[in-house]
């Protein structure tokens, strides 16, 4: 599958073609050798719905809510106490991956599998794939994975790209699902990232956060580290992705404008939207640009 | 190249032989899927030559020797000091690659190009790897690549293994000449690795040292968070490696028998050579396996 069929002819649709077929023309003044051709995308809210919160927080919150069931004296301490009361601020400081309020949750979040073999974690976000319904959706969130952005991971890897996912989520979470969802493999997977330690003949989890959250600065940081490269493709919804964006040759911002099909929304993207307008990034728009979105 | 040609008939090749097509022949009991299929090898000492020490302690002495005559107060502290009065329980370290001695190296390895880019530094690693000769043999380290192992990386490639190298050295160093020596891109190099700040628009060295050294127990956490897997196939050939090999359902073990074509001892290997009988490893003699070495 490397036709972009849920694509609407259009600016943005051009773009991308045109860009490919100009990386990949041998003899062409554009060309780029198959080494170099580095693909990077976000992952909420660039390849799956990230409304009415990242999923990633959905898992969480329900591994949390079962903590605060187990020992009731966590319901005073942060985050389980903001996510009892149901705090407005702290709910749209992870709507909008306020790095302060992801950093809170992802320590927090470190903690409570501190001491948990890659095995009890895998089976964990297996059983939570397979059972939460997106409350808008009332499916699993793995299918709403948007078609159009599963076409264009395709085509780059027909074009030789080597293709990965960038995001400030859990970097073991999203390879959980990576090779059935996205078609790629589990190291071409990048995020933030929980420490491991090996001892006595296996891989258990520490409470670090290894290298910083994959937010903002954060994405070139792991993706150079991950890759050595900074990528020639990147792909983006938020402004915590600005700075993957400015490192690409080429740069595409996705535009939840679609209320109908998807959700409405330009909070926490504000600056991404002028960044592209200044620096010339195709913007894509979710209601005209794609035929189909999940 | 997927023969191995360089091989000569015997024990060691008839295993790896065996157990690739095992775990590639479909319907077969020790059938593994291709997602699954990730090896990983040592570099020093198992992939190229490491004797009189590791090639990149040679890149980086002539820096410091460099940097001591910039700044001549500099010889009376460690590791110049050493380096300088030609340290002989030093340098042992060095060459059995103690951790103590080699984190002491990497702390000042770190230091001494903080600051620097990425491209600053490929430049300088690209300047060495052409200028400078393995003393004994009087090439350039890169032609001291082991042929029969490039060919047992081909051999796995071609069975949709996905190799990669995991070694104690710098994983950057590794990574300036990883594509077109061993036919594996960057990202499949993992190693001890520098941090890296994104700064006003580009990235900088930070003097951290990220998730610890990738020796020993160090191997299997580097790999696990480079891969989200455990290798399948492992090949090393010293105590250091170890724990990676253990890991591993097939591991194969370098044993440095063969003093006339490239060097004959066990420093730092005894502990492997006897897990490998303990474990049932394929240990391959330089000397009777290898038809050919360089």
């Amino acid at each position: 599958m490397s036709e972009l069929t849920s694509w609407k002819e259009g600016a943005a649709k051009q773009a991308i073609v045109d860009f490919v077929t100009a990386t990949t023309t041998a003899g062409g003044s554009g060309f780029v050798p198959p080494a170099d051709r580095v693909a990077t995308f976000d992952n909420d809210g660039t390849l799956w719905v990230e409304q009415p919160m990242p999923p990633q927080f959905d898992f969480v919150f329900r591994k949390w809510a079962d903590e605060v069931k187990a020992d009731p004296s966590l319901a005073a301490r942060q985050p389980y106490k903001a996510i009892i009361e149901q705090d407005a601020a702290f709910f749209e400081g992870v709507a909008t991956q306020d790095p302060q309020v992801v950093e809170t949750l992802l320590e927090a979040f470190a903690r409570s599998w501190s001491g948990s073999t890659p095995d009890e974690f895998e089976a964990q976000v297996h059983g939570w794939l397979r059972t939460i319904e997106q409350p808008k959706f009332g499916v699993p969130y793995v299918q709403l994975v948007y078609k159009p952005m599963l076409e264009l991971l395709a085509h780059l890897q027909a074009h030789e790209f080597r293709v990965f996912v960038c995001s400030g989520g859990g970097r073991d979470f999203m390879r959980v699902f990576a090779e059935e969802t996205w078609g790629i493999h589990k190291e071409n997977v990048i995020g933030s990232a929980a420490g491991y330690e090996y001892k006595n003949g296996a891989l258990v989890r520490t409470d670090e956060v290894l290298g910083g959250l994959a937010l903002g600065p954060g994405k070139p940081e792991h993706i150079f580290a991950q890759t050595g490269r900074l990528p020639l493709f990147a792909g983006g919804n938020a402004d915590v992705d600005i700075e993957m964006l400015e490192t690409a040759r080429f740069a595409l911002l996705v535009n939840h404008d679609d209320d109908e099909r998807e959700y409405a929304y330009t909070k926490a993207a504000d600056r991404s939207l002028a960044k592209a307008k200044e620096l010339g990034w195709t913007v894509v728009s979710m209601k005209e640009d794609w035929a189909t979105v999940f």
